[in-house]
This record gives C-alpha cells, sequence and structure tokens, in this order.
C-alpha cells in the first residue's frame, strides 16, 4: 500500500472532529488525540524501564534504546486500534509493537520493556498523564478568562442594569456585579482543577505489585511508582487504585465544575445578546456566525459552542462515578467506559475554555441598552425598596395595591401616587424621588465587587 | 505539503478507535465516520438539486454535474472539519468548497447548490442517513443474535439449572428459559428499531419553507421533502421538525432498549462464565481475551465489550431527550449536542451488535456444571415447592423451620425430615422424593420457550 | 398512642411533596401516592386470587373475603415501609399483614392470599397498574393541551413574528406556525403514550411459572396471567418479563417524549415572555408568580415549572434504562432502581401536563409585540429572500455587501441602496417595495399548520 | 376536621418512603423529611431576625419572639407544600404563615420577620442547612465503616485469595488487601466529604444586598451573612452564589465520590457471596433477606439495598451539575431542579452508609473458601510468575505454550513439565515448587495493607 493509499484508507474511518466543533482544532484536541494517547503509553513504559534502571534491577542503558527506538518506530495507529479488541485495551498490541522494534535493536532492553506490567497500569498511568497534560492547557485560558472577567467586573462597576430572576426583572444590578459572579464561579474552578492530582496506577496484576517484588524485593512497586511518577511528572499514591477511581471521578467533577461556571457564562451572553435585549454582542470576526441561508446573521456561535460543550460534561463526569463502581480487582466493563468519556470531557473542557477565553477577551458592553432596559420597568425596578422603606408607614397591603396598579397600568404616575398618600404626607418629595432612583439601590454591588477581585487574586495566586 | 507529510499531519489529530475497542472496525464504524457524514451531506445536496430538477424548478442536468463533481472533489476534511467552528457546523463549509468546485466545472450548476436550503436541513436530513444506513447493518446482526438465540433456548430445553434471584439460588430452571428470555429482549428491540421512521428535515431557514415557495410557489418545500425521501430513501414527515426532535429520541430510545437487551445477555455471560459457576464459555479465538501480564487469561471479552458499551447507551439517549427541550426554531446549544450523541450511540449499537452476534454464534454452554451447580444447593432448590405442596398439611411454620434447618446444616437430610414428619404420614415416599427432584419443579419452562420462539419468529417476519 | 399522636410522628418523617411544586396536589401525585402503590399492590393480590377462582383452582367466594378485609384493613403505610428493608421490598410485609387480616375473618381465604406469587410479580404488576392509571390521567390533560394547541395554531395563522434560530432573529415565521410545532410535538407525544401498553408480571420465583403449574397444570401461569390483567385492566404478554425491562423503559421513553415537547413549549414562553421580548403572557392569577420580596413580580411560574420537570425527565427515563441491563432472574440491584425512578417520571409527567392545560388554555398572546419585535429587524429579516431573489442578478458578493453595510449601520436604507444598484436597474420599485414586507415571505406557513391540524385530530382520534 | 380525619387525608397523598427500602427509617430520613427543612427554614428566618439584632438594626428581644412563636406555631406541611405551587416554591406561604402567626404575638417582631429577604437567600440557606445536619450523620455512620474496614484489613491479611480481573482469576492476592482497597476508597471518599463547606446563601432579590444596605448601610449583607452562619453553624461566603453553584454541586460531588465507594464494597460482596463462591455472608439478622416466595432464601440484601442506592448517585449529583449552568439572577427553571435531586443524594447516602455501617461490623469472611477457589485455579494463578521466573529462561514462546497446555487440561501436572524443561535443568525442584506456592507470591500485599492503614488512620484524623 502506497502512503496515498494508506492516507485514504485512513482518512475513511479516522474522525476529525467534523461534528466536534466545540474543540476541533484546539490545543487539547491534539493533547487528547489517538497519537497523543500512544505516545502518553509510550512515556509511561519507557519510565518504567528508566525507573528499573534507577532502583538497579535493569542495567544502565536499557531505557535510552527504547525510547530511541519508541521515537522511531512507525506505530500503526489504526492498527493498534483494531488489535485493540482482542484483549479489549490497546496495551496489549502496542507492547507487542514496542517489544517487537526494540528487539531488533537490542534484545536485553526488550526484555525489560513492560517487564511485570500490567494494561491497566500502564493505560491508567497514560490517560492521567494525558489529563495532566490537557489541564495545563486549561489551566492557561481558564486564567486568561480570570484576568478578562475581573477586568469586565471592576471596568463596569457603575454600568447599572436589571437583575432578572425568572426572566423578570427584579432589582437594579450592574453588570460588573454580574462579570464578579462569573469571576467566582470561573476562579473558583480554576482553583479547585488545579489543586487536582494526577496520581500514578502502579498495581500489577492483580494489585498486589507481586511481579515488581519478585524482581526487586519488598518494596519495589511502590519505588517503581515513585520513580515513574518522578519522570513523567505525577504524583505517586500510597495504593495502587485499581478498583478505587476517585482520582478519575475527581478529575471528571473538576472538569464539570469548569464548565458549569463557562456554562452559566454562555448562558447569559445568550440571553443578553438577543437583540431585543441587546445588552452584550460577541466579539466578531470576519465570517464567524454567519449562516448557510441568512446573509445577515451573526450568531453568537462562540456561546453556542460553549453552551453546548457545558451541557453534555454533567453525563460525562456521571459516566465516571458510575465506573467508580467497580467489582473485583479490574471490572469487567466498567473500566472501558472510563476511557472515551475521560478524554471527551477533556476535549469539552478545552475547547470551551478556549473560546471562553477569547469570548470573554473581546466581549463587547453595551451600557446604553442596559440603562434602556432598565428603565423600560420604570419604578417597577425599585418596588422592593419602596415596600421596605414605605410600607411599614404606609401599610404593607396599601403598598402592594400601589405597585400593582403601576403594573396594571406602566403609563401611571407611582410618584405622584406615593406622594399623594397620605401616610406619606411627612416624607419629602426628594425622599421619594430618590428612593424612585434606581442607582440609588445598588446596595452593596461595588464592595461585592472588590470581594471578588480580592478572592480571584487569591485563587489564581495559590 | 506532500501526501505523506498530510497523512502524518492528519494522524496527529485524528482518532482511529483507539479507546474504543466497543466497534472500532465495525461496519458501523465506518458508516458513521467523518468520512461517511460528508458523503450524507454531499449526498442530501445532490438530492436537493435532482428534486429541483424533478419538480422542473431547476433544468434538466443540473444534479449529473453536481454529483460528478462531488464524487471526485478533493474535499478535504480536517480542513472542512476545522472550519466548521465559524458557524458552528460542518455544512457552511462544505457548501463553500463544493459550490467553488461545481462553479469551476459549470456556473449554472453551481447556483443551485444549497439552494433555498438552510444548514439544519442538511444535517439533520444526513444523520438521520446516516442512522438509516447504520441500523440496515444493526438490524443485519440482530437478526443473527435472535437466530442464535433461537438455537440456544430450543437446543437447551432440558438443560436444567439454577434460576438466581438476588444472587442467590430460587428454584430450577433451565437454559433454554434464559435463551428465550434473552431471546424476546433481543428480537423485541430488534422489531422496534426496525420499525424506526428516518424522515427528512426540510424547514428552510426558519421552517416557514419560504425559501422553496419563492422558487417554485406555494407547496414547493413539501413536494422537495417527499423527492429528497425519494431519492436517499427516507420518509418525508407532515412537517419540519426543527425544534420538534422526537425523531432522533426515538431512534435514540430504540438503540438503547436494543444495547439494554444486549447488556442483560452480557451480564449472565459474565456471571456465569466466572471459573466457580463455569456454566458458560465464550467462543475461543486466538489470541482473544488475553492480558499483558498473564499468561494463561482468556478474559470473556465480547461480553467486557458488549457491557461497556451498554453502560453507556442510556445517558447518551438522555443527552438526545434533553436536546429536544429546545427552543426558538433553532436552539442555541442544544442541537449541536445531538450530533455526536447519536454517532456514538449509532456506534455502540453497532458494535455491540456485531459482537454480540459472534458471541451468540459460538457461546459454549455447560449443561454439567449448570447441574452441579444446581445440585450443591440440595433440597433447598425445590424449597418452593415443598412449602407449597407440604406447608397447608404441615403448617407453613413447620415447614419455614423444616427449611431453615437445612439451609444452617447443609449436610442434614430434608427428605428424612419430611418422611418423619407426622402431618406426612399419609404422604407416599415416592410423593416426596418426587417432591425433591428439581427436573419435576420446572414448571412451564418448556410452554415458556415454546412461545418466546414463536414471538420472535412473527417479529422477524414483521 | 393516639391518632394525634401517630399523625404528628407521621408528619415528622413523611414527604407532602414540600420541594416538589412541579406535582404537588396533582392528581397524578395521588395516584402514585404511597398509599396508591399499596392500594395496587392489593388489587393484584386479590385478582390472583379471583383468577384461581376463575380456573378452578380455590374455592368460589374466597376472593370476596380477601377483597373485603383488605378494603377495611388499617394498613399501617409508614410501618409496611420500615419492615421493607429486610426483604428489600414492600411486598413481603404487606402479604404478612394481609394474610393475617384474612386468616382472622377466613383462614380458607388466607391460605390463597398470594399463594405461588413472588414478590417481583407483585410488585411489577402493581407499578404497571400505577402507571396504566396515572397515564390515563395524563392523556386526559394532553388531550387538553392539544386542542388548546390546535386553536391558538388556527387563531394565529397571521400573527406574524421573528422567527429565531441561535436567538438572532431569522426569518419572518407566524406564531401560529409556532403552535402548530408545539401541537406536532405534543400531539405525537401523546399518541405514542396512549399506545403503550401495561403487561402484567407473572413469572412467579424464578421465571418458571412452576408454583402455578404445581397448583394447576400446565399453562397455569399464563391463564393466571391472562385472569389477571382482564381484572385489573392490564394486557397478558406472551412470556414473563423478569429481567426483559422494556415494558418499563418503553413507558420512561413515552413520558420523557411527552416532557420534551411541554419543556419546548415552556422554553419558548420563558424566552418570549421575558419583558424585552413580551410576546407571550401566562395566564393571570391572584397571588401567582409573586416573590417573597420584589411586590411588582409576575413571574412566568407554569412555565418555570414545567420548564424544571421537563430537566430532570431524561434522567429518570436513563435510570429506567440502566436497570434493563439486568442479570440472573432477579437483579442484585437494578430492579430497586426502577421503583422510584418511574414513580418521579409519572408524577413529573403528571404535574406539567397539568400545568401545560392551564398554561395553553389561557396564554395571553401579544400579536403587536411580535410585529414590533420583528420591525426591529428591519429589512435584514428578509435578507435571505433578498440574496435569493436579487443574488443571481447582482452577485451574491455584492448581495452579501449590501446586506452587512445594513447590519453594520441600522439606520441605513436598504431599499433605496436595492434601487441604486445598477444590476437591479430593470427591477421595478413594486417589486423591490414587496421584497421587502415581511408578509410576503411567510412561505408556507399556513400550509403547514392545516397540516399539523390535521394530523393531530388524526392522532387524537387514533 | 378532627385529627383523625386530617391524618387520613394527608395519608393518602403523603409518601412514607414505601419504595425507598435504601433509606427509609435512616436518621438521615428524618434529617431531611419535608419536617426536617420546614423547620431548617424557620431557623434561618429566625436566625435572621437575630442577626438583625446582633447589629442593632432590630431591637432587643425580637428573634426571641420568633423563635417561641415558630415552635409552637401548627404549620401545616400539606397546605404550604400546595399553596407553594403559586410562586414556585415553598418560602412564600411559609413566611406568610410565620407573619401572621408572629404578628398575632407582637406586630414589632412580625416586621422584622423575612426583612429584606427573599425565597432564594432562605431556601438555599436551609438546605445547606439540612445538608450539613444530614452529613454529620452520614459522617459518623462513615467512621463506622472505617473502623470496620480497618480491622477486616488487618484481620486478614493472610486470608489468601484469587484476585479477579474482568471476571477470571489473575494472581493471588488476600482478603486484607481487598478491604484495604475499600478502606482507601471509604476513608478518602469521608475526608473528602468532611471537608465540605456549607456557606449561607445570603444575596437579597438580586444579589446586591440592596435591601439590607437600605436597612443597615454599606456591608449590612455581609455581616448579616456572617451573623446568620454564626448562629447556624454555616460558613459565610465571600459574595452570594445566587447563580454560581459550586456551592451545590461540591456537595453533590462528595456523596456520589462517598457511594461510589460504598457501590464498591457492596459490588464485592454480591459476587464473592455468589453461592458457588462463597467467599463472604452477609450478617444474618431474623427475617432478613427472606423472600416472599422462597422459603429457603437469605439474600445479600444488605449489599443489594446500597448497590441500588449507589447506582442512582451519579445521575442526581449529574442533575445538580446540569442546574448549575444558570441564567439571569435565578434561573428559569434549574433551581427548581436542585432542591429534590440534592435531598434525594443526601438520603441515598445517608441510608447507604447505615446500611454498609451494619453490613461490614458483621461481614462474615470465609478464608477456607478462598482458598479453596484459589487452588481450582491450580498453578495457573502463578502463571504471570511462572513467566517471569523461568520465561527468561525458557523462551516466553515455550512458556506460554506450557501454560496453555495447562489451561487446556486442568489435570495436567505443570510443575512435572517444568521440571522436565531442558532450559530449566539446573533449576531445583525447591525453586520449582516454591514458584508455584500462590502463597509465596502476594508481593506487598501486607506492605500495602499498613499504607492503608495508616493513610486512614490520617483521614480519620484530619
Amino acid at each position: 500500500m502506497t502512503s496515498t493509499e494508506h492516507s485514504e484508507s485512513v482518512s475513511a474511518s479516522a474522525d476529525f472532529g467534523l461534528l466536534s466543533p466545540q474543540w476541533v482544532g484546539s490545543a487539547v484536541a491534539e493533547a487528547t488525540s489517538d497519537s497523543a494517547v500512544l505516545t502518553a503509553m509510550v512515556d509511561v513504559e519507557v519510565a518504567l524501564v528508566r525507573a528499573y534502571e534507577t532502583l538497579g534491577i535493569a542495567p544502565a542503558g536499557m531505557s535510552v534504546i527504547v525510547r530511541a527506538v519508541a521515537d522511531t518506530a512507525p506505530f500503526d495507529l489504526a492498527d493498534i486500534a483494531l488489535r485493540a479488541r482482542s484483549g479489549g485495551n490497546p496495551v496489549i498490541p502496542l507492547v507487542k509493537d514496542l517489544r517487537a522494534a526494540v528487539a531488533a535493536a537490542n534484545a536485553d532492553a526488550a526484555s525489560w520493556v513492560h517487564r511485570g506490567a500490567t494494561s491497566q497500569d500502564i493505560l491508567d498511568t497514560a490517560l492521567m498523564l494525558v489529563a495532566s497534560r490537557s489541564i495545563a492547557l486549561i489551566l492557561a485560558d481558564a486564567e486568561a478568562c480570570v484576568h478578562a472577567l475581573a477586568g469586565l467586573a471592576d471596568h463596569h462597576r457603575r454600568s447599572i442594569m436589571a437583575a432578572r430572576t425568572l426572566t423578570q426583572h427584579g432589582v437594579p444590578t450592574t453588570f460588573g456585579l454580574k462579570a464578579a459572579g462569573w469571576l467566582g464561579g470561573v476562579s473558583e474552578a480554576r482553583k479547585r482543577l488545579a489543586s487536582t492530582q494526577f496520581p500514578v496506577q502502579w498495581g500489577g496484576a492483580g494489585g498486589t505489585q507481586a511481579s515488581f517484588e519478585m524482581l526487586g524485593g519488598a518494596g519495589t512497586g511502590a519505588r517503581l511508582s515513585d520513580a515513574i511518577a518522578a519522570t513523567i511528572g505525577l504524583a505517586s499514591p500510597p495504593m495502587p487504585w485499581q478498583t478505587q477511581r476517585a482520582p478519575v471521578t475527581r478529575v471528571g467533577d473538576a472538569l464539570a465544575t469548569l464548565l458549569d461556571a463557562l456554562g452559566t457564562v454562555s448562558s447569559d451572553v445568550l440571553v443578553l445578546a438577543r437583540p431585543e435585549i441587546a445588552e452584550l454582542s460577541e466579539p466578531s470576526s470576519p465570517g464567524r456566525g454567519g449562516s448557510s441561508a441568512m446573509p445577515q446573521k451573526q450568531n453568537p456561535i462562540l456561546s453556542v459552542l460553549i453552551q453546548s460543550a457545558a451541557r453534555k460534561a454533567p453525563g460525562l463526569a456521571a459516566e465516571l462515578h458510575r465506573s467508580a463502581n467497580a467489582v473485583d480487582e479490574r471490572p469487567d466493563g466498567a473500566w472501558h467506559v472510563e476511557w472515551q468519556s475521560l478524554r471527551e470531557l477533556l476535549r469539552l473542557a478545552g475547547g470551551a475554555t478556549a473560546i471562553a477565553a477569547e469570548l470573554l477577551a473581546g466581549l463587547v458592553v453595551h451600557p446604553d441598552a442596559m440603562l434602556r432596559n432598565l428603565r423600560s420597568s420604570g419604578p417597577l425596578i425599585v418596588a422592593e425598596r419602596l415596600m421596605l422603606e414605605f410600607g411599614p408607614v404606609v401599610g404593607s397591603a396599601r403598598m402592594q395595591e400601589l405597585v400593582s396598579q403601576t403594573a396594571a397600568d406602566p403609563g401611571s404616575d407611582l410618584a405622584g401616587a406615593l406622594r399623594a398618600e397620605p401616610a406619606l404626607e411627612g416624607v419629602s418629595n426628594a425622599t421619594i424621588e430618590e428612593a424612585l432612583y434606581p442607582i440609588a439601590y445598588l446596595g452593596d454591588a461595588e464592595l461585592l465587587i472588590d470581594r471578588a477581585l480580592a478572592a480571584a487574586v487569591l485563587e489564581v495566586q495559590s
């Protein structure tokens, strides 16, 4: 088969992300590709040989040979994927190919490849490595989001808008405070993700580390775990976690939490960018947000993609939890569900965070529209205040009546009605006027923005 | 870029199914690949041009030109996938490339490409086409499962085994009846899947079919829908289903139901192939079920893969339902979740059904082990019968006592105790003996097998 | 304990629906209460005794006695619930109490209570009975929804509004067509639900119907199944479905499909009732939609409750599918998950459908606001048409340019620009004017409404 | 209505846990009942009045009056639940009833009830209080589990058994190490749950704390939050979390993680208590594990109930994540999904942990059966070792051949074959013998048990 033919046949069954605009082309897409997973498995196999050397169990020089062979070996991903069906995981065919390639160079070195290890050790550790590498990329984008959000919160301290509850105008707020809320969500989620640990899984065939003990004496499994962890930059746990899958669910929960926070941002943008509301616009870019039918369309496509990513995350994180209810020393199906679920979650988080960084860096805020929409509610936007301030004097039943009249007839003059209210005789017009200013009913919005900024700074530093 | 370089760069970010041994290499994997999705989108675009011709709106000959160009156009999947991000779906870049390629051959023909259509029309219809093509493959494998199961049910009418409830031995049953239960589940699910309709989606930009009406007068949208459906072998619905997504959820529910039934088969095989039970074995195949660490291993890998596929299905079908709670005339995120969820569900069903066909065709049944395990429960396996038969005479409290004594001391002689029971004085030893034969307590197992076989035959024919 | 004390202690641990405003107080809430489940279990037990009589196995008169005792027996629900823990299901303590109560009246009759049956037979059949009774209530409300929707679709044939895709204005549509889409979704879901079968589960301890065969000879299990089904109004299936749970998942899928369709209605209402859009209002009712803080609030609470019900449905339906991957002859956990999941799904569907019937009967439509919002997009709302009509003459790049200029500067005069366009020299002003009328670009909206009405009528009749 | 009538009518629609044997009657069931939720809401309302006093905003003595009235007020739960439909949450009717009751005692005090607060402040904070109280109960049971598991791990250091992977025997392990794995999972989950924070939610109507600022000046909202938190024992967060729902998802994730770990225990027990394996038995208790049909049945019902609870948890935790993708300042449906989802998750965790404590305290271990089952695999259980030890000498292909022959013919004499192997000529019989002892291939099992015990002790202390 020529390389052209091979390329075509590969294309015929391969996926390029055609149905995943949420993450195609992102850095995490590359960091989680089949090729990247294969690289990570090879990295773990090489780290094992090196660990044997470090512990004096294998002769020096073996790992360099394995590394060199692995770097140039023409692994055929599509073929390895197909052969993974026999044993149910890709480690078995990879080890066969790797051993053969190394053996062609050096038979001794080949004998140390995968020695004493089991497929789960390699695959679990490799997926942790893939997760760790992907999350480093995600964290960088999450920090960009945090910085952009901090800027928005600070800049829009006085951009007054309607707080909306159950879709309706409630009381006045500011866009700065809304951005501060987003900031709180994203920065806390970023912090949680940043503190996630990625432990090596190193148990041997049944979790007893017996093969390693046989090769190097008591404690060898734990020492190999430490050495491998040091080489590839993961953590070394007190025990193998063959059927105790909290290391996996914790990653999943943290990713879902980040996508929740980004999903909230996108939900708000999607509402506030509706043409009738028009308080926010997505950053424009030539050709972006277009339609195949309607030439005028400028769809908020960044938010749509973030939203669709956020919607899928909880289901995937839940699959990881379901797989964590595991039987025996390696379960009969649950383990196999994790791989693709974790990868898709990493990709969605990676894609969505990158898109969010772009969205937030260029988000266009329209304070004028915010003010116009707020004013459309007239004095009702401060009805809570009127009830609190004048209710004790006028009686809350009467205040409710006045408010309801205004709600029923938006053209009616609530200020006048208040001035005419007998019980408010002693209240100055200025007091009534002020009570009706939305800007005078922002409460502690600025103080809360300050608190959010302070907390986010602390969290980025931690 | 040479083709070799291209192949390498493609490999770097493409997926080959490395983490999906459940379906990699299956016929459905190919029928749902990015390439197959692209082909389906092109098929819909060509069918539209042809429909315009059929209706006399476009001049004759246009669709032949578009088809010919499309068949040789070097669509770059990876590139189209990347460009799909701008508008959030792959139709927009595909149409651009297709129009350009056709225009190079014939400008008139190019003007009819995608004319009046919207991205959703193309993508929804293309995914229905992909689903329809995939499900045809799945149904063939499901029929093979049905035939194998019918054979097992019929052949093992008298292979007596323990019915197990809440993991414990209950009463006697036969493997034939167990297989008949599997048969009922799979054949009913197959029937449901076979009756699924795959409607064209044809609404135009906002569901009014206005562009089509403009091009061809009243009713053109519906006539185009009919013509396209006829060309590509789908159904033509009474209305567009832009935000009424039951056509998608129905496919998802049917696929999940099939995977439930196959999952049940695999759950049973996984239990019954445990070495301590050993009533079933998977068909052996050189190298299959091996381990990278333990040379003796013969894992029931077919069942493991089916099980892991079955576990993922409900979550994916649920995502389709969530997307069916849709807003506006095209929702802002929900629609984008469907594509990959539906595809993964098709793949899992396709892979699992193919694997199940192989498993069931070669399933090794060990009636001797079934009998041995059944006997290990001694007379307790017929305790229900003893209670029913002798309880009214002896009193149920006393019968419970006798049974409990036997349960507490498996070596005790229940037959002797019954013979010695004063209240059973008039009951012959033969009657007591017969009451203790498990084979005499199979109830209507055979009759139920007959019913299951009859129902399955009817369903395959329907 | 006095009844007052009992009432208090019962209250201390009972649920009254405090956190479930989606369904509390609905007819389905009552039809699915613990008390209703107990009633259904008793109904099945009585039907069994009656079936034994019908088949001539039990002496005549037994079932009348059991029925009479059951109707007056002071079953203590809270106590039965507690005692259900021992065996893991409520049938065991119920049977004990029922037998004891009957025995106090008639020892013979007591001996026929639950004879030969197993807990699963009773509970599965009782839950099918509860589902059947609940779904009859749901269907009545769903029909009310269908009628109200048909009225809205018909009445608002010419209420022009913006079709929105990805949150932005696309092309003109009518509210009638939107309502027709809702109608299609709800009526199809109603039809599917109406065609759901509720089979008796009748397998005996291990699915062989052996106990029944022993009591009445070959075929007794099937005959009992038929007789019980006839008594309580369910279907009698060809086989027991102990671990083939499609009868349960089918109910779940149908309920989820109905909630998808109602969820879509509520999603649209929630957007269109936003104050800036204000195209729809919920029917008002004294005190409804209020807030504990903001006296002006009139929240669209009916839609909020429907929406929250619709959001929970897919997850519950998915649990039923997960439970359908069942092992042995009665699974070790999966079965126990079904009960509460199915009940909650019935309740959510029951509550949401009743609320939707109220919402749709009184939905307030504001055609003036629809028109105003549509006009705010100016000529861009017909940009698709301009592209289709003038693009071939002017060139699509130039048309896109004109449209983009208008989008960038909403005050610009697109009509004037078109008239000034050299390529459109020969096009009359009247033609250009008409192309810019939104009302002239409604396509086949009315025809589609007719189709939807016709289809819904057919479905309600079927 | 007399109290008896009321009790009856209440029973007709109330739930007593009839379908929830997983948690009915547990301490957490009571701590999460409607009555307990009402109590928590009242506690928050009283804490608010007290906070106003503490801050000098309300006159002293008000909160004592409110508390006293609340403690004796005859709140009608069923009625409040029904009235919750109008506004969509139970706070509104509760506040009305509470205000009226307090007003009857003291009008001034009534004016401070709920002053400035919004429903979400009360309900979110009350549910955090319910969660906090429930989790204190869960932690106590989780600690009992940890202690029991530590005992099992320590006691069974030398109880040798087969490690099973993908259902088949792999290598030898010990039950102590299996219990150590369970211990690691449960103790880590316990630790995570113990470190969960339960913050007060205190934002006022729109998150600006404006009502509080109006009543007490700048910073009043935050000071009230601090004071309320101090009174009811929760945390006071830097900002309100109206649409930033990580406090809720974090609780959900932690509960799901605990149920994963307990689910794993139950999965193992359910397999190992199968009669053919019989390595574990559940503690027996009179009447427990019985069946309504089969008198001999001793079902592992504790594990069945834990398993069914564990299966439901991931879906509920996922609903919390979905609700955390929230729009506006209070979302239009998502918030309402949280309440019941969180409560059910607390109940499942509460029930399952209590059941697990009972299961683990009395778990019956059968080391003899473990040994018997292990031995049934003959020398194949150490095939990995033979491959590692003799493979380099004999060649791995030849070793695989010898192992495969033994697997194919369990009666064959592998020891003899090894002794006869030319390449092993120089290896002593003793060496071969030792290589075949399973007990000699336990690796670092004990060391890992020590590590697990040490880690668990640290975690319980932390």
